[in-house]
């Protein structure tokens, strides 16, 4: 059985941080202690504030800290422990792992946010009996882990940016992205332009759905058709046992499971019919998913 | 190093089926002697023509065959060893691994017709240097292997029947796929329905391509454009260092991949380009994959 670690887990999102001092093995994590704080642009500054957590997280009681586990959005190597890009935080190569290591001295795992969630699902969350999964966040945009043969994968499953035929035009360059119609962003802005009423956001959507409002229903089932649409290309490509849907929208529940479920039936040929299911984790999962890398880390070495 | 083995692989085609007598290890196959013939439908001819192949070849002079490699078209359960489904050779379940077992008493391997060609390219041919590719057969139809993380995937790959927006019909029962306006066979037959005169093949409309036809250069490039969509998908999704390109119609060479290239630049936008490639091994790559899964069970004996 393996030991427990001490790690400190740090998700950096487009507008918050997320950090934790956890406890766990590669099987468990227990969050210890927790922090937020917003997200400074820029990979400079992103460090500093990284730094400035586990220095704040390393000074609570416990036992000593082994190692941080820090994800962050946008393209991400890996193995070069570099963020590539990010159009949003504003960064291009930035060397993420090595300058966490030498202000910290602290050996540091270094991830991208959607894959790092999905592994939490996988291990801890709504994947856990599965072998070949999506698990798709849908926020202010739509990305996906893609689990293969039980493992993550390095893939940059970008299921949100792939042409499902609508037309629309996309935020990334191309039209007919499934962002463009299904993100949590795109359903309030569309309803927003659709119902001139201006909304807090998709959640507000969906219950003006469930009160029978009737650009809801039309913005709602655009939406639906778009991930359905996209869900049926993973399938066919890759034949996943199911998708978990995560993120703000994911909160709608069988709101959005069944006509989604109603939509890929209907569409479905000879691809397996992936099972939906709802992420467990929430907005925890990145920071979990964090935690992972690093107590796989130190459990590797 | 690993020691000389000797194996008869089968690669079940729609049309013939390839049987050879081979040696080798999981990094080179000789083949030492090979048959042809057609295929019957149905899963017990299938069964009793390979059967009768294996018997043949084990009669030739030489040293003790350990193993057979099977490998069939459709929808095949690798793991249980059956072919799940094949429209056209008309099987549902049927026990191949079990009952060739049975019928030669020789342990034998079992895969997919187009994984086994994509693990003979990553081990043998044009993908030896690549750890994240897609190998894409094209002729009557379209397929994938796909390699992720230098192994072949058993993921589904069915690249052919993604919905690229066109919206002329498929066989499949969907609409907009891949494979209705971009393998051979679509190829030939829309050159015939437009230009009202039949043709042998998509080869014989590369040739009128090359003579300037105009009605052949239209239907070439909604093939290409049809294929560059495919494979945008499949980039968006798993960010493949190459695509390698087989069947049929990759033998027109730069006539496929030089427009094919200049498409995918104009429709790309942050996906990683793939670099397109040719396959090496035509249509042997079959029966070699069959051969390096029967050599590969050997070797984890």
């Amino acid at each position: 059985m393996a030991r427990t670690r001490h790690a400190i887990a740090v998700d950096v999102g487009g507008t918050g941080m997320k950090a934790a001092l956890v406890s766990g093995t590669p099987d468990g994590v227990t969050p210890v202690e927790q922090r937020r704080r917003p997200t400074r642009p820029g990979g400079d500054a992103v460090v500093e504030d990284v730094v400035a957590l586990v220095d704040e997280l390393r000074a609570v009681a416990g036992p000593p800290v082994e190692a941080v586990g820090l994800v962050v959005p946008g393209i991400v190597d890996e193995a070069a422990g570099t963020g590539v890009y990010s159009a949003n935080l504003g960064w291009r190569d930035h060397p993420f792992r090595a300058a966490v290591e030498a202000a910290t001295g602290l050996p540091t795992a270094f991830g991208h946010d959607v894959r790092a969630g999905g592994l939490a699902e996988l291990r801890l969350g709504s994947a856990r009996d599965l072998t070949d999964a999506v698990i798709m966040p849908i926020g202010t945009g739509i990305a996906a882990a893609l689990v293969l043969g039980g493992r993550v994968s390095p893939a940059p499953g970008e299921v949100g940016h792939v042409d499902v035929g609508h037309g629309d035009p996309c935020g990334c360059g191309q039209r007919g992205c499934v962002e463009a119609r299904a993100s949590s962003a795109a359903i309030a802005r569309r309803y927003a332009e659709r119902a001139n009423r201006q909304v807090s956001g998709a959640a507000e959507v969906a219950r003006l759905l469930g009160a029978g409002d009737p650009d809801a229903a039309v913005v709602w089932q655009e939406a639906v058709d778009a991930l359905a649409r996209g869900i049926l290309l993973v399938a066919a490509l890759l034949g996943p046992e199911a998708v978990v849907l995560g993120g703000g929208l994911a909160l709608a529940g069988p709101l959005l499971t069944d006509p989604l479920g109603e939509r890929l039936d209907e569409l479905i040929t000879f691809q397996r019919r992936p099972e939906l299911r709802l992420a467990a984790l929430g907005d925890e999962a990145g920071c979990l998913g964090a935690a992972l890398l690093a107590i796989d880390m130190l459990e590797d070495r």
